[in-house]
Parts: C-alpha cells; sequence; structure tokens
C-alpha cells in the first residue's frame, strides 16, 4: 500500500475543509511509455485499495487485469478506514481524531481526491475505469466530471442517484448503529454490536431470498430456535466489525446516500448524457439493493452504452464473485473493440415480484464488499 | 377486549411451563343458534385482538366480515404486548416480570391457548379462520392440528415454515435490539432505541424498492443528506415504538422462526395434506418477505385449495392493504361456494429477479403490522 499525502486544504463540495488529505492506493505493473494502459479500479464500501485481495477474479498475473499488460491503479475512497483519510485520522486544528465532527463526503468529493492521486502518478489518459456499487457510482462521477479522460468506463451493480430504497436500507443501518450508545467512546468495542447488527441488514441487500434459501437452509427439522441463517448473520456481523471501523462505515454510507449525477446540474439524464467515454452497464438480474432498471436508466442516457445482464443467485455480491461472466463482458471493452449497438435499446421485461432463480452453485466462502 | 384466565400450568412445545395463562380476545357478533356463523382471525406480528382496528377494510358492519352476520373472534397471540400473558407478564413463581425468562412460545404453542379460548366460547366448528403473515402462520397450523374443525381456511402472505430468509431478517432485528445495551434496564427509554432500529430493518421486508421509489422519492435535488427516505425510516421506528413493547418483539419474532409445519411429522408436504378444510391461499405479487413460491407451495400440498395471486405495489403489506380484492377473493370461500379447480394447478413462472411494478397509488397514511 502506498500513500500521496497532501499538506494542503482540500475542499468539500458540503462546504467544509479537510486540513490535509492522505489517499492510500495500490499501482501495479507500469505504465507504458504511451501512457495508454491504464486501468482505474474504484472499490465498493467495505473494501480497499488491494483490488487483487477483494477482486481475485479479476485482478493479478493471468486474469483480466493483468500487471504485465496494464497499469493497475486502486485508491481507497476518502472516509474509508483503510488509509485515506477518514473519522479516525488526527486532525491538525485539534491533534485529536476527528470522530463525530468529521465532515460530509460525497462521491464528487472522493473523485476530486483521486483526481489529485491520477495527477501525481502522471496519468493523462484511462483505458478503462471499472467500479461496482458504490465503486461505480465513483466512476460515473468521474465520467461526467471530466469527459475526456476515459476510453471507457464499465460499472457494475450500480446507479446514477442513489434510490429511495438504498437510503433507507442505510438508514436502517445507522440507526442500529446509533443505538449502540458505545459508538463515541473510547473502549475496544466500542460500537462494535452495533457495526455488527448494520453488517447483518446489510447482507440481506447484498443477497437475497434465493441465496439464503441455498446456503442457509436448515437441515435439522427438529430445531425450535438456534437457526443457521441466526448463526450466519452473528457471523457476517464479527466478520466485518473486526476489520472494518464503524465511524469509516457511518460515513461512507452517508457518502453513498448523496450519489446523484444530477445534483447542480439540468438533470440525471443530462449529466449522463456528458459522458464521451464507451460505457458497458452490467446489472445482476438478482441484486435487490440495486435492481436492473438502475443500470437500464445509465445504459439509455449515455451516448456510446451497453446494457448487459448477469444471471447470479447471489443479488448484488454477484459482482464481486462472478468473475468469469464478467471478464467475458469486459474484455472486448478493454482491448478496444467495444460493440454498442443492439443491447442499448434493451427494454426491461416486466418483473412482478421478486428474486434470482438460478442454479449457480453456492459459494459460501466469498465476502461481502 | 375481554381476557380469559386460566390459572393452571400451560405447557409448551420448548419443554417449559406458564404457570398461568391470559388470553386477551374480542368478539363481535353473535353465534348463530346453529353455531354456523364463525370467523376466527389471527393477526399478525404487531397488531392486536380488534382486528376492526388494523383490518377496518374487511370487518366491521357492511365489510365482509359483518357483525350482523358472522360471529367474529379474534385473539392476541401469546407472547403479545396487547393483552395476553407475555415478558412483562407477572411470573407467580417470582412475582416479578418474566423479562428475559420469558420461555420460547411456538406458533404451536399460540394456537393451543386459542384452543381453549374457541372451548370457552363454545364454538364447536369455524366456518372460515384467516389470517395473514403470521396470522397465517397460525391457521395453518391450527389447521393442521385439528383438521376437522373447519370449513374453510384462508391465509395470505403466508407460508409453511419460516424460511432462512425469514429468520434472517429477524436476526438482524434481533442483533439491532440486542446492540442497545438498555434492553434489560428499567428506564422509560429502556430498549428503545433498539427497537426503533429493529422496525426500520422489518420495513424493508414489509415493502419494497418499488414501494420506497413512489412514496419516498426526493423532491429536493439539491440534498446531500436529510433525506425523505431516511425520515421515513425513523419516523416508523419511533411509531412502533410508542406502542408495542420490546421485549415482547423479541418473543414474536423468536416465535415466528419456530414455525414449521413439518416439524415431528413426517414433512411440510404432508402436514399441509392433513388438511381438510378448504383452503384459499392469498400471495401478494410484489411480497419480499414471504414470496409468492411460498404461497404455492401451501396451496399444491393442501388436498383442496385455491392460489391467488394480488398485484401490488405494497409488498408484504398488501395483506393489510388491498381490502377490495381481498373481500372479492375471499368472499366465496365464506358463503360456501369456492370453485377449488383450475387454479390450484398454477405454476409459477420464472421470475428473475425483483419488485412489484404496479400503478396502486400510495396510501400513506398505512399502518404496518
Amino acid at each position: 500500500m502506498k500513500y500521496l499525502k497532501i499538506e494542503a486544504p482540500f475542499e468539500l463540495e458540503n462546504g467544509g475543509t479537510l486540513p490535509e488529505l492522505a489517499v492510500a492506493y495500490t499501482a501495479y505493473g507500469q505504465l507504458s511509455p504511451e501512457k495508454d494502459n491504464v486501468v482505474w479500479i474504484a472499490h465498493a464500501l467495505t473494501a480497499n485499495a488491494d483490488a487483487a485481495e477483494w477482486w481475485p477474479g479479476l485482478v493479478g498475473h493471468g486474469r483480466l487485469f493483468d500487471p504485465d499488460k496494464y497499469y493497475i491503479v486502486c485508491a481507497n475512497m476518502l472516509g474509508s478506514s483503510y488509509g485515506s483519510t477518514n473519522p479516525r485520522s488526527i486532525n491538525p486544528a485539534t491533534s485529536r481524531p476527528y470522530g463525530r465532527d468529521f465532515p460530509l463526503i460525497t462521491i464528487r468529493d472522493m473523485v476530486r481526491a483521486h483526481q489529485l492521486l491520477r495527477a501525481h502518478l502522471g496519468i493523462e489518459r484511462i483505458r478503462l475505469a471499472i467500479g461496482g456499487s458504490m465503486g461505480g457510482q465513483q466512476v460515473l462521477e468521474w465520467a461526467v466530471m471530466d469527459p475526456a479522460l476515459f476510453d471507457n468506463i464499465a460499472v457494475l451493480a450500480t446507479n446514477a442517484r442513489h434510490s429511495p430504497w438504498g437510503i433507507a436500507f442505510n438508514e436502517a443501518q445507522r440507526m442500529a448503529i446509533e443505538a449502540d450508545p458505545t459508538l463515541y467512546t473510547d473502549g475496544p468495542d466500542a460500537g462494535k454490536a452495533g457495526l455488527e447488527a448494520a453488517r447483518a441488514v446489510a447482507m440481506l441487500s447484498y443477497r437475497n431470498y434465493r441465496t439464503y434459501q441455498v446456503s442457509q437452509e436448515e437441515d435439522d427439522v427438529s430445531k425450535l430456535a438456534g437457526f443457521k441463517a441466526s448463526s450466519y448473520q452473528r457471523y457476517q456481523g464479527v466478520k466485518l466489525q473486526k476489520r472494518f471501523d464503524v465511524l469509516s462505515y457511518l460515513s461512507l454510507s452517508r457518502s453513498m446516500d448523496s450519489h446523484n449525477l444530477g445534483r447542480g446540474r439540468e438533470s440525471v439524464e443530462a449529466a449522463l448524457g456528458q459522458v464521451r467515454a464507451n460505457a458497458l452497464v452490467i446489472g445482476i438480474q438478482s441484486d435487490v439493493l440495486f435492481p436492473v432498471e438502475e443500470q437500464a436508466l445509465i445504459a439509455r442516457f449515455i451516448p456510446r452504452a451497453k446494457l448487459e445482464l448477469i444471471d447470479s443467485i447471489y443479488g448484488h455480491d454477484g459482482f464481486l464473485i462472478e468473475d468469469e461472466a464478467i471478464s467475458r463482458l469486459i474484455r472486448p471493452f478493454l482491448e478496444g473493440r467495444p460493440r454498442l449497438n443492439g443491447k442499448n435499446k434493451f427494454i426491461l421485461q416486466e418483473r412482478k415480484n421478486g428474486f434470482g432463480y438460478l442454479a449457480t452453485p453456492a459459494l459460501p466462502g466469498s465476502e461481502s464488499f
């Protein structure tokens, strides 16, 4: 992990200022003499700048994003506890951690911080920027803010404006976190029970009825309590709590809620119309949190775009798990021969209800980000 | 509200005993001389024994369940804070409230308590038993335990065994409640923040993406925070917290998880096969919590059953809101002329993902139970 540190004030969209800035990042491979081999990866809510760690099927030697061919950059989001400036960072004005005084960071602020890193690395052109979920929100925002920078973008399981449903899911999680009064205290377990509950809520949005049916079905039909699905929720809560900071989680969930490509612009649709890159927009059919109509909207209003849908039982988490399908869809974009005709006119069929229905085998060890 | 009080031990499925029992209930209308006009209503998680209050479109003069014609009984579930024995009741063994020592109450225990009330009221035959969600779980269990009692049953938005997904939703809520360490204390606000968070989580399962899209869409596109969907979640949390007890909520959510018609029987399917009543099984197309395949399974294995699906934007809450559609479907059953052919063979179309899609106008004042 490397760090770009800037000891100068960083103005935020909300009107506040960070007196100084750190951006954690990784860069794999070498920038080519033509400077035309940059792949920029934007990560999701609880992931980090080491894309090879959380996207191992896509990033690494012999993978689609191969450091032998590409200069692969991934930067930690502003607000994340994985190295960039976040609520536990020391506020130079007080010499203490920001804590609850950490300001609202918008997706645009995150992009502006990453633009500083881009300049620092001497990158003038990005062959492909890619991100899923909150990472996709950053890629879209960046492609609107700086249309000439990108040859191609690929966004997965994301949206152009965070939905009332997504905000409601985040708010329920914040309520669980705030129900734990140890949140702003200093003890070693401060805020942990609340974060565990929030993560259990989030899992419901990352997976779906069918995912739980397949992976958490109860074998013991005599049970009255202590069900497998309950243990799974608690396990997922503890697992996140051990690797992520609760104040950072709160901050990032507010950042996600603020996402709106249309803010201060004519409209969401007009903002999408400003994107110049070729755009591959990938939806997961069983995604409960970012349903495919959100990706259909993105593809409809970006001038050079293609919509692709992946069948997966994993719901939203499909963007982290369905490596093969994703690699197959992205390769033509990366290699500069995208076919943009046809699918852009895709009309979603009426969907009456529910859930993904496919027989992708369970992959219980996978981690959500 | 009336109360049946039984000062004798009540044995529970889990092996424990309640030293005494209270069952709160309402009875509207008169039992006919032929004793053939009984409608028994089973309520859902946070509702109460006054069915005219929470199902006003169905219960009352001029409604489908008219006290001028029917003897309408609704009893509060064991464990509920609306009058039946619950965690705040005094344990005669200690002269203090049960609190965290309140035993696990299963759906079968609830039914057995209501059987005592049925005998007390001199009811020997039930023309129609009806319930949605957790109320439907009770009706199904009762129809399996006492097949000869019922002429007709109608169950809505319910299941034969609670799903891993449903259990996971309940567990996430329990985690939020338990993240609030005031839970078992005595202060006036004890456990309230946790219950508010749990309710906000539950709302996500009662509604869906589309419901939030329609009712909580943000008008102010310049907003960075303070979104309508967030206020809605907090409002719903406070509203429930003011009318419901957190320990009762915990108890009932565990009762729901225990629901399994197949427990101690050959199988879920075989248990459904023991039902002798005509059965109307109603699903809500956009129900995220009890998806329609669960109702399809019920209808497939009850010998004399019909499946009907209601289009509604409200998701699971449709069973509380879609009065007209429900009345139209139930009337033939209540009047003794059900048509059971045809729809029982219904095969669900493959559903790839999502959400209800219909343009039912928003009804913001409706309450979830």
